[in-house]
């Protein structure tokens, strides 16, 4: 049987062992459902990157940059963290270097040794949730995190992905079973059981409760964005 | 409005400043269960270590030394992590040096900058919750996990805490609701929702339900272990 294992937080992937296992590399607000959004609306590529210098540096090189630090938009930065900037027609085809606080980063620990690196997000869960299903491979779940506390959003969507893989797998450690009992908890009124939470509280003070929605949205998007040789790009799903 | 944080591993431990707290430490699966049965058995004191050897140099001085790893006692140890075996009348007045692969790890790591150490189990749910309440500091729970990963039983204890602590308290971060909600979820059958969590699990597989059982009984000790010098001791509690 197929075993799934779930990571709160960055600072306990250390702890694990990934290799063969295809990771889902989870940051509802906002990196992950951004790079969602970015490439159902036809963003040729992205470029995940944990360091914000980096990243700038790929602006000379032509290609677009996106960085967000804390929540917030980094100076010099064609682009930010909000999924509504990545449906730009102008975008079509471009390829985007990008980086932010979490998700970036946890995409960078995870790729060395994945067998695979998918993007889960609320507004692709259910095609995520059939890939993850038929591969052969055992699952890890990496929630992003803030800075390394672990996110209620993030654990939410691993609860809601663990609701729709737990017929014929077994949870390999109890973060998961953590994780799916707070979705079943919440999944009738997300943005209530969430509006205590901390990094909701931080976007909805700058003004970002619309992106909030927007990232809560389910099954919005039929694509499965995944890691090919450092950059994130549609993966052909049958169906 | 005093606030409340829980702390899921001692991985993240770091990410937390806990200067000036009452720190909770939790290791349900049994340091601080046989901590908290040995004080209100009559033992007269506890003195946790984080090394083993560092323990083991304590028989030398005349003291009974106890020690555990990964769930069994170790070898030339007068005691284990059973808190059955710190029932004993012979164990009245006796100080004990104890090490445990989680639990005495984390109140070494607590110890430094807290205001205090207090010791929390199912065994003194509610004296523990009176007294949280009752004093002036923010609070810190800390749950003691298992070689760093996040451990049902602890986080399940910590939720139990939150639900009398709530009222008139606000939650410090994400784990805090997380915690409650799965605590919530698993209240009227603790021990079915344990049945597939990992260190539950190897209890089991080494004979020790009773153990757990026992380590699941609420509210058995109206005692409140806490750290004075380095020696756990029963603290004087009003009322």
């Amino acid at each position: 049987m197929k075993t799934v294992e779930t990571c709160l937080s960055p600072e306990l992937f250390n702890l694990f062992d990934i290799r063969g296992k295809v990771v889902v590399v989870i940051d509802i607000l906002r990196a992950t459902s951004c790079i969602t959004t970015a490439l159902a609306h036809g963003v040729g590529g992205i470029i995940p990157m944990a360091d914000l210098e980096e990243c700038r540096k790929y602006k000379e090189k032509g290609l677009l940059i996106a960085g967000e630090r804390d929540g917030k938009t980094v100076e010099g930065f064609d682009l930010g963290n909000s999924p509504f900037s990545y449906m730009e027609p102008s975008l079509k085809g471009k390829t985007i270097a990008f980086t932010t606080t979490n998700g970036t980063q946890a995409i960078a620990a995870a790729q060395q040794e994945a067998a695979e690196v998918v993007i889960g997000s609320f507004l692709n869960k259910t095609v995520l949730a059939n890939y993850l299903r038929e591969q052969p491979n055992n699952i890890f779940i990496f929630c992003a995190g803030w800075r390394g506390k672990i996110s209620m959003e993030d654990t939410l969507f691993a609860g809601a992905l663990l609701q729709l893989l737990r017929k014929g797998i077994e949870f390999g450690n109890d973060a998961c079973r953590l994780a799916l009992s707070a979705y079943v908890s919440a999944q009738d009124n997300l943005q209530d059981f969430l509006s205590d939470c901390t990094h909701y509280k931080r976007l909805q003070n700058f003004g970002l409760q619309a992106d909030i929605d927007f990232c809560l949205t389910q099954d919005k998007y039929p694509i499965l964005p995944h890691l090919v040789e450092g950059m994130l790009l549609p993966k052909a799903i049958a169906g």
